[in-house]
Formats: C-alpha cells, structure tokens, sequence
C-alpha cells in the first residue's frame, strides 16, 4: 500500500539529491575525481555535449545515435564532441576484424592502382580483384586489367566509387535496401569475398595491416586486439603463405610499428578465428593449432574466438569437446576464449544462450553480448568473473539489431558500471574509422545527458585493463595513456 | 586472468544445466508450479509459440513484435498463440485513458449515425463534431448535419473510413507519415480534439463507457484502472454537467455493468489526472479536489496523476509542493498516485528523472517507467517499496520510443522478475482491442522462446496483486480470476 510519509521539501529535496547521488555513483566513471585542469577541460566538454543535446530534444534536429550511422556520419562529423573525442587517447580498440579495419578508399585509391592488379565483375555485379603477372582464362568472370578498366572507363571517380561501394555496405537509403537482418549480413559477407583477392595478396597484405595501425594511431588509439582468420597469401608468381606466414607478418609489424612510434603506440594483440560453420572436428583442428601458435608467437598471439552470423550459425555447445580440450589435457593447456556471443534480439534461443557457454568457458571478454541483459544470472557470473563484454554501437545498428542507439541494452550496463570496452567491430566496411565514431555514439546515446569526461576516461582505461596484455604491459601503456591524456588536457584547454 | 579449470564434460554440462535453471528461475511465472492441465495446455500453447518463432527465425517471415504494430496486426491475428491469449483471462488492465478506450469504428458506426449529430471540416482537414438540436453559425467550420453530408458523399465506407482515419493515428506507413516522435505525438493529440464533440455530449459519454468495459469484458479482461480528465459534458439543449457528473457516471456504471456481468467482470476504479502543462497553482486545486473525490466516490476513486506528452512538459519536480500537499497536513491525507514517469528514450534529463520523484513521492505504479533500466538505484528502490511497472508495449512503439519491441527495456525487467503489469495505453487510437495485442507483444517480444503459460499466468495475477483494489475486493477478484482460468484452460483442452 502506499503510504504518506509526511515530508517536508526540504527534506524531501535531501532524499531526492541523495537517490539522484547513489543512481550517478553506480555509473561507469563516477569513482574519478577529476583534477583542476581536468574539471575545466569537463566544463569545455559538456558545454558542446548539453548544447547538441538540447538541441536535438527543443526541436526535430535529428540526434545522430538515433538515426542510422550513414545518416548520422555527416551530422556526427560536424559536432565539436566529436573532434574533441577524436583528439582523446582512447586506450586499446579489442573488438576488430582482419580485413575490415583499413579505410576501404585507401584499398581504392591505393591497391587498385597498383601494377598487375585485375580485376573481374560476374553476372551479379560483384567485382574480384586479383594480382597476375598473367593472369588466367576465367570464362565466367574475365580477368581485365584495373588500369585499363578505369581508363576505358570514361570516369575515373565514378569508376572507383563503384568499386567502393561494392566494398562497403555503404549506400544512401538503408532502411529500404536492407529491409532484414538476413539481407545486410548476405551483403555484409560479399564484402569480404570481393575484398579477399586484394589484401591477400602478400605485398598488400602487409601494407593494409600497417596502414590500419596507422589509421588508428592517428585516431588516438593506442592499442589493437583483432580477431583474425589467418587467409592463404599469394605472390605475383602464384606461391603461397601459410598461416604462419600472415601471423608472422602481424608479430613482426606489430613491433615494428610500435618501435616507430614509441610516443603514441603500444603494440597489439591476434585472436584466432574460425567461422561457426565448421564441424566439431574441424574446430578442434583450430584449438590445437591455436594452442602450437601461442607458443610460437607468445606476445601477439592472444587467443582463440568463433566469428561469423551468430543466429544462424553453429552454436559454441555444438564444439564443447574441442573447446574443453586444452583444459583437459593432463597437464592443463591455456588457451585463453575471446568468444562472440549473444549477437542478436531473439532470447531462449541458441544464440542467446552461447553467452552462458562463453561465460563458463572462462572467456576474457564477450563480444557484443547484446542479449546479455535478459539473462541476469549470466550477467552475474560475467561480473564476479571480471569478464568485460565489448560493446560495438554502430556494427549493432548498421548490422540491424537496434535502431535508435538509445535502447542499446549497454545503456544500462553502463549505468550500473559493468566493465564495458568500446569497439568499432567492421568500421571500414561502413565508412567509420578507429573508435571514435563508437565512442561519439557510448558517450551521447548509450548514457545520459550528463555523463561527462569521467565516463570517457574510465571507458579508455577499461580497455587497457581488459585486454589482454601481461601486468608489465599494461603497466606501461597506462604510463604511455597517462601522459597522452594530460597532453590531450592541455590541448582541449588551449584551444 | 581467465584460468582453465579443468573440467569434465559432465561436469561442465551439469553446470551448464545449473546456470540456465538459475537464469529461468529469476524470469516472472518461473515461481508458479503448473498443475497437470496446465500443463498440457501450455505444452499446445508453446508447439505454436516455438512454431511462429521458428518461422520467423528460420526464414525472413516478419516476426510481428519486431515490425510496425500497423503491419503487425493482421500477421497477429492469424496467430494461434494470440487466439489463445484473447481467450485468456488477463486479470485488470491497469494503465488506460479516458478517450481512447473504446473501438473508434464504435464511434463512426454507433454515434456519427445518432440523430443531431452535426460535424465541420477546418480548412486543415480536421474534422470536428457537436450534437446540436439547432447549430450555432461557425464560419470557420460551417456545422452540417452528418446524416445528410454522408448521404452526399455517394460513397458511405468511404465516408466512414475517413472519419475513422481522422479519430485515429492508423494508416499504411507510419514510417515515413511519423519521422519523430514529436510529429506522432502531435496527431496523437489532433484525434482526441477532434473526437471530443461525440464523447463530451452527455448520452455518449456514458455509452462510451459502458461500451469499453463491454469490448474488455469481451476480451476476457475483468478489471479496469484508468486516467482520465473529467471532462464538461453537455446535453443537446446546451446544459453542461461537471466533473462530479462524469465521476458519478464512471462509479455508477461500473457498478451496474459489474452486477450484470458477475461470471466475468470485477469492476474498476478510476485515476483522476491533468495535463502536465498546468501551472503550479493550477496542481494544487486538481490536488486539493482529488482529495474531495476521494471521500465522494472511496470505492472508485483511485488517486491522482500528469498526463500528456512527458519530454516538453513540465516534470513533477515543479509541482512539489501541490504533491507534498495532502501528506504535510497536520492530519495527514492519503492520496495515491499512479504518475506516468520516465516516458522517454533521453537519459539525465528531467523526462527521466520524472521517475525518482514517482519514487519518492511513493506512486503506487509507474506509468511506462521506459528509462528506468537506466537508473539503476531508482529502479532498487521501487523494487524495495514495491512499485509495479505498467508496461504498454503498442504505445511504446506506435509513439516511436522503440522500434523492434525485443529491444523494449521491459524484456530485462521480466527477466529478473520486476513487478510488471501489461496495459495497453491508448488501444482505440491505433486500431487494436483490450489487452490482447499487448500481452501477445509480451508474451513473443518481451521475453524468450521458452517463457511459457507461468509467464502469462503471473503477468494475470500481477494485475490484480498490483491494482488499487482493497485486499477484500482482490481476494474476490482473485476468486473469480482462477475460475474463468480452469474455463480457459479445459477450453484450451478440448479444442
Ligand atoms: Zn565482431
Ligand atoms: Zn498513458
């Protein structure tokens, strides 16, 4: 029943700012205590954060993380939140893919003008790419050379956009053009296969890794985790790399690049991933190579993931053997678990309840873990196990799990901090570039008008301290963060 | 760090199996033994709950929560789960308006065909109404006599059909006619303005009335809680009747219709409530006469809310003292409220912290309570002060808070068993009848493939254990409920 308990304002205004007080404490970020330059450089911050905000709610202006990121990008890239989140040492990106994380116009712009590269286009309009000296009969699509297509052409740009857009999913009405989930995932995995025959190509697939840690570099993140299926390369004269070779190629530039940019970078980490069409047996094949890899390449090699559309594939139960076999050995094997899980709307189904298998196979993080907060028992076992789930905004929006960014169910993990990552999952394939178009939409639509710096610098920090890293890494890529974000201070006060 | 107990396969299956029953046991219903009938109801209700599921699931067949409840409903009604769920008691309907209860093609059928019935057209095309002996001269809207402008029109359906257009917010896409909820919301209000003339003139008033307990009745709903304005009426001769009329007439016919439906129908109570557009001073008086219609009418007068659209009006931090008023008396007056709060998809604004005040100033529901996922402490506290949730899937769509109802935060609330209610809101004005459609959207959207008959059983009782009855009128209630439920379910059984 409800009782009046006389009250008077005062003390009723006391109750209020107390409740208001413990709902703000439970957010994520609300521990930091700001210094002085910090607090000012916050007041900087909120005063473009309240005034994008208000204006979105007094009038019809769209609000970009409610409308879809291909509308959003150009409203996004106008907001001052923006450029400062661009300018913010963000930490580590650990949710990303190997052949969706360089800027599809520089595979354009770069790749395709390149020497000996063909390309073909099949009855359905898809275009493949590949590098020949000479390159062989192929009747149903004919090999012709890129650099007299696109002279006969008649229009270089146009020539290139077209290349571009079968690249990406990319186009101006989503809405009608992807009218189910199905649809974009069939489009989304054309994108691969047409992009394959350039980055697997040996040359370019080292200069599409670097040019993606530069490309994040240059967005402030610091540190990459990727998951990756380790293709066959190929060179001009038809040999091939194996799987070695490519991950050989991560190691090796992954310390080069971190040499040469001793200022800004921290290196990175591979997880290995098998899509979850395979068979049972085939998955273990995986494991036990997962398992040679780590103890080849210690410190890039970070462990093992399945990828691929959840719902319709083939749940983690269905490979419980092949995934308890390094536990089982006599001598316990580790190999630690980065599993997807939970990417979708449905509940009680398969899908959702791979976050139970992940959480129980001691996974490191969930990625997405979308379903997550309809299983409130899992979401407890994740916490007490310290299992962050990587939240990826847009991919969810863009690959139809959500609309408005505002009901993404991380809203009220961030609300309650649960430790949460930011990732951008496959942002080249839609026009995004590092993390901060992600961040841009956590920190506008996934919490509250008044979350401020404290919930940026918290979301950074998270994602050093859940990636993968040893203790002295991570040790020194705080050291390395710290010093970027004072530099970051300064700069916002500057300006 | 993520370690590798090592476990068997029995082991991990058994822990498996634990983990689920632990998520399954915090669902609503999953407290609720079934017993044998039961449970070979719910084994025909979930072949076709799993089936429609699966169908959807397995190929692009729009699965109606996550589609526009406007090209939902005809896939809805060949649903064989909601043919189940209109046969089935639901208990109370605890979250309705005055205006919009009853079926509109009642209102185009029944009233527009009485005799006086006069309407106008405006030059925007809103068409307005007036039951007249003789119309006064309206310039601006000329009054005709229905009768005769329907016997011009030379087509009568499509007559009706547009009138019925007019009163509702009904037609064939939402999606481009509605971009923002402000656009929505504003025709939203345009059909009750325009609706008015026929419900205010006297013998409709109560004819409407009686009308909707009839078409929830119908829909095997046998308690009904709901807001509304206490509108003037008005009798053809001009004479105007007050807002103590329009109460006498709620608590007459509920009465009357429950004494002459005792097999099915419990009665209601009604929540007196004003626009949230009011001044301070204004409050006060809609306080001070709830009190006043409290110890009038103590069998149907139920307590005091703000209604209207929650974003631009004035929160109910404004009205503090006109709230606080009945409990500061030096005797201490009861007056419950039931304040609709949290109504929104914005975060840290005054629209959500509508539901910190509802908390404190001990509402005894919440109204929607949308945002409170994202608001962790306030939602503990309702929780410890017991607070129910009127949860209106249809309504939270149709006036675009969310799109695919999957993503409605009320799927994590029934997940861990917040005291939930399922309403509808404003059925007439969107084309659907009762409860039915609502408890369908909770019943396949807010909660898993596997959530069962205890689900909807417990949502059945929640809305009697959560109405403003005394405990006496529950407990009959109650009584009749679990006899109409052993109908329901021997009628599930021999079909
Ligand atoms: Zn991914
Ligand atoms: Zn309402």
């Amino acid at each position: 029943e409800s009782y009046d308990a006389s009250v008077s304002r005062d003390t009723y205004l006391r109750q209020r700012e107390a409740l208001l007080q413990a709902d703000e404490n439970m957010r994520i970020g609300n521990k930091i205590v700001l210094d002085e330059n910090e607090r000012r450089a916050n007041t900087i911050l909120m005063h473009y954060k309240t005034l994008e905000i208000n204006k979105s709610r007094a009038s019809d202006t769209p609000f970009p993380p409610s409308i879809h990121f291909f509308q959003a990008k150009p409203l996004i890239e106008k907001s001052k939140v923006f450029q400062i989140i661009k300018k913010m040492p963000k930490g580590g990106a650990l949710h990303l893919h190997d052949t969706s994380i360089t800027d599809v116009n520089w595979l354009v712009k770069n790749v395709t003008y390149r020497e000996n590269c063909y390309m073909c286009i099949n009855k359905d309009g898809f275009i493949y790419f590949h590098f020949w000296s000479t390159p062989p009969q192929n009747p149903d699509c004919p090999w012709r050379l890129v650099k007299t297509e696109r002279a006969n052409s008649g229009n270089v740009d146009l020539f290139d956009q077209r290349i571009y857009n079968n690249l990406t999913i990319v186009l101006d009405d989503p809405v009608s053009a992807y009218p189910s989930i199905n649809v974009v995932w069939k489009r989304f995995l054309q994108t691969f296969d047409q992009a394959g025959g350039l980055i697997y190509y040996a040359p370019v697939f080292r200069d599409y890794f670097y040019e993606a840690l530069q490309e994040f570099c240059d967005d402030n993140v610091q540190y990459l985790e990727f998951r990756g299926l380790l293709p066959t390369t190929y060179e001009l004269n038809g040999q091939e790399h194996d799987q070695t070779w490519a991950l050989k190629v991560y190691d090796t530039i992954f310390k080069q690049f971190t040499s040469t940019n001793k200022q800004k970078f921290s290196g990175g980490k591979f997880i290995y991933s098998s899509l979850r069409i395979y068979k049972e047996k085939d998955i273990l094949g995986e494991v036990i190579k997962s398992l040679k890899f780590i103890k080849q390449f210690p410190d890039t090699f970070a462990g093992y993931d399945l990828v691929g559309q959840e719902d319709p594939g083939i749940p983690l139960l269905d490979y419980l053997d092949a995934l308890l076999y390094p536990s089982q050995q006599s001598q316990p094997l580790s190999l630690p678990y980065f599993f997807h899980a939970g990417e979708t709307d449905w509940e009680g189904t398969p899908t959702d309840r791979n976050l139970v298998d992940a959480v129980l196979l001691n996974t490191s993080r969930i990625g997405h873990g979308y379903a997550i907060v309809k299983h409130p028992a899992v979401l407890q076992m994740a916490k007490t196990k310290n299992i962050a789930i990587e939240v990826n905004p847009i991919s969810n929006q863009v690959l139809k799990l959500v609309d408005d960014l505002r009901n993404h169910p991380a809203a009220a993990l961030i609300a309650e901090n649960y430790p949460v990552v930011i990732s951008a999952d496959d942002p080249a394939l839609w026009g995004a570039r590092g993390l901060s178009y992600d961040f841009y939409m956590a920190f506008m639509g996934l919490s509250g008008e008044n979350s401020d710096l404290r919930l940026l610098k918290q979301l950074a920090i998270n994602s050093i301290m859940y990636s993968a890293m040893t203790a002295n890494e991570k040790a020194q890529a705080m050291d390395l963060w710290k010093l970027n974000w004072s530099h970051f201070i300064q700069q916002i006060l500057q300006e």
